[in-house]
């Protein structure tokens, strides 16, 4: 069955990508950008990254795979690149199977851009070895430069992914009340975003003392009237990334919670208006800790966020050494999180497009203007 | 707070590799290696790769870690390994960090065990122009040997996450029936597989045609009566893997389908029962292979099983060439996979222990005699 490109991958910006940095072919190989050009997200390339495969394109012949033959039958059906080749896991390295294709494809003296900063050294080493005319090159950049400006279907979906991630914490605090364990809550948190349609998860929820922990694991720990409750969950919807924080108390809050609470969400705002293009991302870092300091708070962390697609951090990083500048179409996360005096940790996270114009928030669910009150009994 | 080094860590054996190979000093930097050398069990690794950690061990000195900012409260807390320096994000990169601690307790001319199967290239040749008179070398054999023979300890965890996994599959299959999606049951699994007390997990689960992919994405697609129905999922408990699978038909079974079963479930445990101390792993493939041709069956994949542990697939995997002998003390998975003529896949996948007698199946909560069978309506 041939399938149409899907509208979503930017293959354009792939191509220009290659072209500044006179590449003959780019090879993906992690999960993120194989998905990115195939279509097709292979579970294995979660949790067996050994068994590895690889999309290549180049700048004047079809596009082509090469991967394992335990992932055929899902590559024939999922991916509109119909140049499929495989290997057999254990006879052949998958790198042998990878020269052959490139020697078959390219010729042997390509210049091969390769994903540097994922791809294992003895893979590269191997790589090197049996293309010794070839030059293997650094990928990441041109993977990283595309993937950064999303295509409207990105946008859609990561709207989606973000409203439907806000819709299970809005759930699940409604469902949660002073008595319950963090793991109770976090299994209900985790079954209700599996419902809204993720296929994978991760997720930190921890109250009290916990919240000071940058990723605390769920524990038995009942949640006690009087404290502050964080939580930071993610999923992965139609393979792109949601991850929203959102922090509460258990019952009435008091007034110092009330207060550092809004100071928190005041600089949160601040920080995602000031996402315009042109803005250096080390600039918004910069701008987040005034904002926080005029309030007498503090960054906790040494990003105030990160843009998000098919992966979690992607390109560019919020923190204070980036020059990178903004552009429309980036899809960012502006996270900061500050202690109160008890030493709990506020968190808030939302999801924001920089548009030529003022940026668009995305993660518009629930309301975040006064802290969560989760039952006290 | 102090811990004491914990049982199930087999340090002895690292020590004993690392003289074997005469390393100064081996650095463990994937989860699994870091989790096995320090305790601690750090979401970063899974969700933020480029956050790099490193735990390293000497032989006649104390072990120490370097690691990122956002890590230091958790690994204070969980670890007992207390010689513990942190870097800042964003500001030096991890190798600078890593170079400098190991010039600073090994010296500037070290043979640097690294993990190469998992650092990416571009850490690697980093780290080796920072540290240009010491050696880089493979510390990979000697994490896969030292962790293949599981402890006490360990052989306890993987014990107790198969059976809260076999439970949740059990307890899935009696709340499905034809109608639901394989979407609907995929959530009731994952529910289940974390209230057993999994952090994370995996699923594949299909019916009918959808079971001949090998990662399924559960669908939208209904289950209807005579279809087979194939799970495979696992989950982390305690930092250790379940990886179980199971094959159930909804409503009555056919004769094909009840033969089709019976004779992949005698194969299985004929091959579970070869799983001896000194055998070879691809012995065992083989004589799965062989097993299964007695009785008009055919393998549908090259490897029969796998090691689990921390990690999902570890050393040894039984394919067909590989020369590994076993050993007392490690628990393998075996998972024959078959299709009947309809082309449904048959999976079956159980835990088992080898000792120095006869092997000890460790997933037994089900009985997998029979075929399962879903609820028609």
């Amino acid at each position: 069955m041939a399938h149409p490109i899907p509208s979503r991958i930017n293959l354009q910006g792939l191509h220009a990508g290659m072209e500044a940095a006179a590449l003959d072919v780019l090879v993906a190989t992690s999960l993120e950008n194989f998905f990115y050009v195939t279509d097709a997200w292979l579970l294995s390339q979660r949790i067996i990254p050994e068994r590895l495969c690889f999309a290549l394109l180049a700048r004047d012949r079809e596009p082509g795979i090469m991967a394992c033959y335990s992932e055929e039958a899902q590559l024939r059906e999922e991916s509109w690149i119909t140049d499929l080749e495989i290997y057999l896991e254990h006879r052949e390295s998958p790198m042998q199977a990878l020269a052959q294709f490139i020697r078959g494809r390219y010729g042997a003296t390509a210049r091969i851009g390769i994903e540097k900063r994922f791809l294992a050294s003895t893979y590269v080493e191997e790589l090197a070895g049996l293309l010794p005319a070839s030059v293997l090159l650094d990928g990441d950049p041109v993977f990283d430069t595309a993937r950064a400006v999303k295509t409207d279907a990105e946008v859609a979906r990561l709207t989606q992914a973000g409203l439907d991630t806000e819709q299970a914490i809005l759930d699940t605090f409604r469902q949660t009340k002073a008595g319950h364990t963090e793991k109770e809550m976090a299994d209900r948190l985790s079954a209700h975003v599996l419902r809204q349609g993720a296929e994978s998860l991760w997720l930190t929820l921890a109250a009290g003392a916990n919240t000071a922990f940058n990723h605390p694991s769920p524990s038995a720990k009942q949640l006690l009237a009087g404290e502050i409750l964080r939580v930071d969950v993610g999923g992965v919807f139609d393979g792109y990334q949601s991850d929203v924080a959102r922090t509460a108390v258990v019952g009435s809050a008091s007034a110092e919670q009330r207060s550092v609470y809004r100071r928190l969400r005041e600089c949160e705002r601040e920080t995602i208006a000031a996402l315009r293009p042109g803005t250096k991302a080390g600039e918004i870092y910069l701008r987040a800790q005034q904002a926080l300091a005029d309030r007498d708070l503090t960054l906790t962390s040494q990003a105030i966020g990160h843009s998000l697609g098919i992966g979690l951090h992607e390109h560019p990083i919020l923190h204070a050494r980036n020059e990178a500048e903004l552009l429309p179409g980036m899809v960012i996360d502006i996270e900061p999180a500050v202690k109160d005096s008890q030493g709990f940790l506020y968190h808030l996270e939302d999801l924001a497009l920089v548009t030529e114009d003022e940026p668009v928030i995305l993660t518009t669910l629930m309301n975040t203007e006064e802290l969560f009150s989760l039952d006290a009994e």
